[in-house]
């Protein structure tokens, strides 16, 4: 049986070799575009802030290795342009110009997403950048190695452009940041989302909310990011204004897309033609709170949803239950936190959302050390159900989300959630836990 | 209504504070037989490590507060040594040798643990110590500031033990330990338990296992204890082989006691007798895995069934789930954790276990700074419940168990574990949370 897999990143590759041990009669055979796979691509901005580290350092397995050792037909350059369902067949066009084409019993799509391109001007101009793939974090590194880089402006403020005004501040770059919502996190409540703010500023990085960039142009040696009150001088401008499900093909082919244009699939990543599968960054998911279609492309989730098209490609019956949209990251000195919905997420899922912002301590009292952390914590008042919360702390933050994404999948009540035994002791914490703390507040409002 | 509380620490004083809260007509009074109300016990370990911090920093709210503020009777150094069920009344002496009765409507037993005493001699000579209440606490800061302390023994291996051993280190003492079990930390895997040993014996403390004590004498101006194979000199000894519940006073009053000695009390925090309330180290409670009746101390814990028994003293239904066994310590450079059952634990509940033990990485490929993470997890063949972890590593161990902790809640199986959406960050993790790389393991086996 032909498996044929497109895109070699975390869904195609993972897919690709569980497919390969659970079934050595299996040809299986992968197309990527590009000629990196299977790459950390959560690593880059901490790659990009660290000059003498190749990016290649972050590349979890050489293409050669699949290739010899896992025995997958693994085709780098290999440009997928059309899938046609009854045939069962795609072709393409290598970089090197050659046509191919390829059958398959069984196919997965893992296409991955790409940056959403921006409607103004300059967007093409050298030192104007973006990053989803391993090739683009070398361009990054390749242009603030070869050019005399002072001033970097980012364009959007989502988490890769957080992740990435760190590691330009790390470099002592200068640095500018600009959107046109006015809100900062605009995910988070604004008592969050200030400590986050406060954390930025005080890392020595510029904030221009409410303001659209018009366009971008030379000016000089460099480049300048002309917005709607401020024209900012850059010597690198790194667009990060969100990204786009890779699915052009898909709906080309006439299969069903949904959500932001994402590939429609079932509980076991079967999109809407039965021979054909898709995982990762370019597929929707099931959120485990609405119970609703959501696409939330992360990495966890990437690769298990590669396993099971794998599983499901060799016969077996892997449902995924879905996602909770648990997501966490470091900037500056603060992790921050999120699982489950917010406020606007929880009103258009049909719940009658109460939420409660408490700000504790992430030792006990009289440890020294202490800092403070702040939970937000969303409950339904129809049902008591627990819906979301999300964390902002120096320390503690990070893993503590993940009892409340437990309880998301679980489907629990708050009044449950202040139920559950968390561990203590005065170094990690107060005896109340954070997440308890504010579960105990909700519990009162519901 | 008259609500009297014996016991001033985290579920007495939890108690009548919330119990005045509620209902302002209620006459709460509490008899401590110390003068130390509402410290934090659990701190002591890291107070005692800095010579020049009073160990009343521990305080969480001074007896005064709870009189003047709260409007709370609280009478400290007064022993309650009988109680009469059928009158509804306690008697005692109280440490100026008065004797007093206290009638009641409603009683809350909050009399917490003590040390276990050994059997061998010399128990009772001075600089022969044990840590459990504040006041051993002082007692211990006080022997090491007014004696030229420079080496010390210590009886016991459990989490009071092997803090203490920390403690004693920084403050740059020899620091020997013996206990009768050749096993270091029997509760847990032997990969993780060596795992602990030597960063225990790294730290140069040099454990003596499978030795029992068989007496302590003066021996010059020191101490010397004598054990089967070995005698170890000391300029203090601290005793700590466990902890059993302060039930007497219940036990000699006809109230049910059970497991360990421990009174017995219902998901309200009831005992047998329906006017009388227990709560905290002094109790039992259910176990979320198995259904059963345990004995665990600790004291997120006694705050909850505190407030759980103020509650229903005044007319509230409140009722706890049970506790999962959750807990956490910091060991030198380690954080070591754990949350449901043991294997032994497993087979006494009726579960067939199986096990898995993982060595995983607390930071994604290529991020700078990962150590290893141990993750050991159990689970039931018969029913595929998870039914434990246990996690040791130098950061990412701590908060991480509290994800199990609520999956066990849940009675979730170990496939709906392996199914969670768990957060991901190359700075916080691997994209398989080490949790889940030991439930996909584990799976496999049941």
């Amino acid at each position: 049986m032909k498996f044929l897999v497109i895109g070699g990143d975390a869904a195609g590759m993972s897919a690709a070799s569980k497919a390969q041990r659970k079934n050595e009669n299996l040809q299986v055979t992968v197309l990527e575009k590009n000629h990196d796979v299977s790459f950390s691509a959560c690593g880059m901005p901490y790659n990009i802030a660290v000059p003498e580290r190749p990016i290649e350092d972050l590349v979890v397995r050489e293409a050669e290795v699949f290739r010899q050792k896992q025995d997958i037909n693994l085709l780098t350059g290999h440009e997928v342009q059309r899938i046609d369902p009854a045939k069962k067949e795609v072709c393409g066009v290598t970089d090197q110009e050659k046509p191919f084409s390829f059958s398959y019993d069984k196919l997965l799509i893992a296409t991955g997403a790409a940056p959403v391109t921006p409607d103004f001007a300059g967007y093409d101009l050298p030192g104007v950048l973006s990053l989803k793939i391993l090739d683009d974090g070398r361009k990054i590194k390749h242009w603030l190695a070869s050019h005399p880089v002072k001033k970097v402006v980012i364009v959007g403020m989502g988490y890769i452009g957080l992740e990435m005004c760190e590691s330009l501040r790390k470099l002592d770059l200068k640095v500018d940041m600009v959107k046109p919502d006015p809100v900062f996190v605009p995910w988070t409540d604004p008592e969050l989302s200030n400590v986050i703010q406060q954390e930025v500023e005080s890392n020595g990085v510029r904030l221009h909310l409410g303001q659209a960039v018009r366009k971008i142009e030379t000016s000089g040696a460099g480049l300048s990011v002309v917005c709607d009150k401020v024209t900012l001088d850059a010597d690198m401008v790194l667009v990060a204004i969100g990204i786009r499900p890779n699915s052009e093909i898909a709906a080309a082919a006439g299969i069903e897309t949904g959500i932001r244009q994402a590939i429609s699939v079932d509980r076991f990543m079967k999109t809407s033609d039965e021979h054909i599968y898709a995982a990762g960054d370019c597929a929707d998911a099931y959120h485990v709170v609405t119970g609703k279609k959501v696409w939330i492309p992360l990495a966890l989730r990437a690769n298990r949803a590669g396993w099971a098209a794998a599983d499901n490609v060799c016969g077996g019956n892997t449902e995924l239950d879905g996602v909770a949209g648990t997501a966490v990251f470091k900037l500056f000195d603060l992790e921050i936190s999120r699982t489950g919905l917010t406020a606007a997420e929880a009103k258009e899922g049909g719940f009658d959302p109460a939420e409660v912002v408490v700000k504790t301590r992430s030792r006990a009292h009289a440890h020294p050390g202490a800092v403070p952390i702040h939970v937000y914590m969303i409950g339904d008042r129809k049902t008591g159900r627990l819906l979301g919360a999300q964390m902002v702390g120096k320390e503690g933050a990070a893993h503590r989300i993940n009892a409340a994404a437990v309880a998301l999948h679980a489907q629990m009540t708050v009044g449950q959630f202040t139920q559950v035994d968390l561990s203590y002791a005065p170094p990690f914490g107060p005896v109340w836990d954070p997440l308890l703390t504010a579960a105990n507040q909700l519990v009162k409002k519901l």
